[in-house]
């Protein structure tokens, strides 16, 4: 088995609402110092697969057919033997 | 600058409901080998600071007051010089 931890960002440009509303949080907090806050999401899984080959086959079919929104997010992952 | 990349992610112990309903959509996509599911966040933080220590403290202290729930999360991070 292996487990992936992956990254799911917002590509540049896109806006990120949420990150501006966290941000603003943190200023109201006084934390004035926090120039840019970007959200994203880390997902990890774990996958019955018998090689490394497999399971990031595995990890990118499962990104871009569900996980990820291609039109907006880009990816990355790692991969480790888990169990 | 710098920039901090933070990871938060469950307790261990903690159910997560968001994970168990991507492998349960996994599943149902034909997935079957996606054998667990656990889902954090993933932040990107600009912040200004003159040195990594202020910066890194910087990012501990947002992190405990507002980013992460300590009850129920953990969290890490890096940090690299920023423009």
């Amino acid at each position: 088995m292996y487990k992936a931890k992956i990254w799911v960002t917002l590509r540049q440009g896109i806006l990120d609402p949420a990150g501006q509303a966290v941000q603003k949080g943190l200023h109201s907090q006084g934390f004035g110092g926090v120039r840019d806050v970007r959200m994203g999401k880390f997902m990890e899984l774990v996958l019955d697969a018998t090689s490394e080959r497999e399971a990031a086959g595995l990890v990118r079919e499962t990104c871009e057919r569900l996980l990820v929104n291609p039109v907006m997010e880009d990816y990355t992952f790692t991969l480790e033997v888990h169990g």
